[in-house]
């Protein structure tokens, strides 16, 4: 029986722990899910005979060490900023650990501690970060192994409303962190192409999107994510000429978004007075000139310069910002209540279902001639449980728990999922779960 | 004899020091001038004979108190981070303490402490924030007293170049720290217009200016300061409709600034990379769509919708952006980049001179009737050692360092000039130097 140690057992963990779950037999595992909430951890663990749950408090120095010692292996499900003490502390006790968060120079700066300890940190092993990286490997790696060399290499994911439950003008529902979708874009996005460095703000982010087809889905706008650039290093790949990594929303969203980017209501950096007093109409009024002559919406589609019968303007009136209701909070920055707006909207329907989809594209030179490899993976959930977020973060790290305790992957340190010792029986098996990329691949002119 | 003790010798010290200097012998003061630069301390002392000089180091706190213990009252130009450090020690002492900078909360937190020592710490006496409270105060006293009620306050202040050397299209030079010219605005503006508060974020400020006429100087541009509304508190207007407080650049600045906004050129918040390798022309390039058909001056006249033979054009090829020249500096934020290519057009010439500009309008209902009084300071430098800044800044000080000593200032505790007691011997006497206000005042519509 090897001992595997579950930390956080919230709704991304669902998927992970029913693939536990499901190996846990063969594979002769006994899975401890460990949660604040001792009630999320015991309904996830389900009474399966191969689970146990306690109540898990990564504060509590003494437990965290006593429930790691017991273990084989750690997963973290728990917020990035507590990783590097799990990892310190699996580190210490020579325990396996792996987490689909990003990798930090904290946990990164453990690798040779924990290379003398036999022990492996896999950070990074989940969707994106985690298959991102290990489909661009292997394609990278091919292209490589039959001579071709890589020159462009632009990668985009989206985390969507499946089509069947896309009804509404935006194309877009929360199936993920309403927070981080309000803010997404902040900060300023850099990227290099055909050798130029490109930096945009992020008030222009949304208005040099580029649009991308994919398969059977139609039309995807795809803006660059904040730092492309650090990726070269990551694959290894530091004298490409095009790299750019970025995310995915349905046509139609970018121009949309970018009317609130314009006003300044994704703001998060201070307080709103008079919240109480505010009508949503008001909110939007306090982001455009005082003219007592105007309306609201004269002001905005002049300040903006949209036409009211636009396909922008119908999305902005169906978010509800013009409505004489007030605003949902009484309290916050602009982003909190354009989130809270949004989500009387925007939010899931308990039928709803998501979509991750995941766009790579190639260019590579072989022979004198010029190709470009596109490759696509879309997921979509079966219910709110069994989301594709789910599916494709969870599924990752349960079968690279697989392969670290059966000793399929070696590899020891901290590491990322791009070597093929690590990314090809991930990749493999996801294929059999359905996880798996459709290519099209074409001659370009030179 | 009064011991004066002047932490801080630097260039805005001058004509504190000239003044303090002219009434030490009738006043009967010594002036001690400490410096890290004892050279700096020697040259501005100028072997006047009620003035000696040390070399002073604010983070020896041995020295900093024995030196504070000696004094009667201490004037600090050190750099603000320093203030809590001297209040904190003046107020243990008993000593006076006299500042340009402003007032934060640990500084504050010592009022209590201060008055219990008959101690007065006096923050924010010098321009802006300074004579821009003492003015304000003043003028808005003067409605209250004659039965007025105030409805608008605006104020707007600039640093700029004096008429007779502005010889550039910009009509604008550095005549103050140039990294916090670059920077200026970023964040959100808030105020508020007729009861509805607005905010502006960055990447608007600069196209919502408003025109402004400053007799006999011509026409400005004054778009809003980050925070506005903080100051109802301040001035005890908790209730006005209408509160903007700005900065002032002459007319043409805003449009062709917000070329280089809209671009991204003054983000301060990442490294670029490839520097060394950069002209000019290609550091505006990286902010531009990639497209190698198009140069990059229509690739920005086409993004920003600018015209070729539009002024704002001339003033951004006048800049030399678009040069094949090297960048001045190999390592740096975009906003760094950008001040070494404006240092090298906008410095001021050896006998350039500059000009403070400060304009108050107030908006006051009076028996029915409704007016508005615009009341503007303009102060133009001697030379580049007497500069208006240096005046505008020093000479409350001063005056206020005279007042404190000969006991016509009373106040104890941590205090900022809006107490008549303190604001009125400074105006009047800075009145007598030639730094008044131009009154303007009439009546408008209802």
């Amino acid at each position: 029986m090897q001992n595997i140690l579950l930390l956080g057992a919230g709704r991304s963990a669902t998927s992970l722990i029913n693939y536990l779950k499901k190996n846990a037999e063969k594979e002769e595992w006994h899975i401890k899910i460990g949660d604040f909430n001792i009630k999320l951890a015991e309904e996830k663990a389900g009474g399966h005979p191969n689970t146990s749950f306690i109540q898990f408090d990564i504060l509590n120095e003494i437990q965290t060490k006593d429930e790691i010692a017991k273990a084989d292996l750690v997963i973290s499900m728990l917020p990035a900023r507590f990783h590097p003490k799990v990892a310190t502390a699996c580190v210490d006790l020579g325990k396996h650990m792996v987490t689909a968060s990003y990798n930090s120079p904290e946990v990164n700066d453990l690798s040779d501690i924990a290379k003398s300890k036999n022990t492996l940190i896999l950070m990074e092993c989940g969707l994106d970060p985690g298959i991102d990286h290990m489909t661009a490997m292997e394609a990278m790696n091919n292209i490589r192994k039959k001579g071709g060399k890589l020159t462009s290499f632009k990668s985009y994911t989206g985390g969507l409303v499946s089509p069947e439950s896309d009804n509404n003008p935006w194309h877009y529902k929360f199936t993920w962190n309403p927070r981080n979708v309000v803010l997404a874009g902040q900060g300023t996005a850099r990227f290099i192409r055909n050798g130029r460095y490109k930096y945009i703000p992020y008030h222009k982010l949304f208005s040099r999107y580029e649009t991308i087809e994919v398969a059977e889905l139609g039309d995807f706008e795809g803006y660059p994510n904040r730092d492309s650039l650090a990726y070269r290093k990551v694959y290894g790949i530091e004298d490409i000429p095009t790299l750019i990594r970025g995310t995915f929303r349905k046509a139609g969203f970018c121009d949309a978004w970018d009317v609130f980017v314009q006003l300044g209501v994704t703001d998060d950096t201070y307080k709103m007075e008079g919240l109480e007093e505010m009508s949503k109409r008001d909110f939007i009024n306090t982001f455009l000139k005082y003219d007592k002559s105007t309306s609201v919406e004269d002001k905005l589609c002049e300040s903006l310069d949209i036409k009211k019968d636009s396909d922008v303007f119908k999305r902005l009136e169906w978010m509800g910002i013009f409505e004489d209701k007030k605003v949902p909070i009484t309290e916050g920055s602009p982003a909190q209540v354009m989130q809270a707006i949004m989500e009387e909207k925007m939010s899931l329907d308990p039928d709803d279902k998501d979509m991750i989809v995941m766009q790579h594209q190639f260019e590579y030179e072989l022979e004198g001639k010029k190709y470009q490899l596109d490759s696509s993976i879309v997921s979509i959930g079966d219910d709110q449980k069994e989301t594709a977020m789910s599916k494709t973060v969870g599924w990752p790290l349960g079968i690279a728990v697989k392969n670290i305790l059966n000793k399929n992957i070696k590899l020891r340190g901290v590491q990322v999922p791009i070597k093929e010792e690590i990314y090809a029986p991930i990749l493999k098996e996801l294929q059999g779960m359905g996880v798996s990329f459709n290519e099209r691949e074409r001659e370009i002119d030179n």
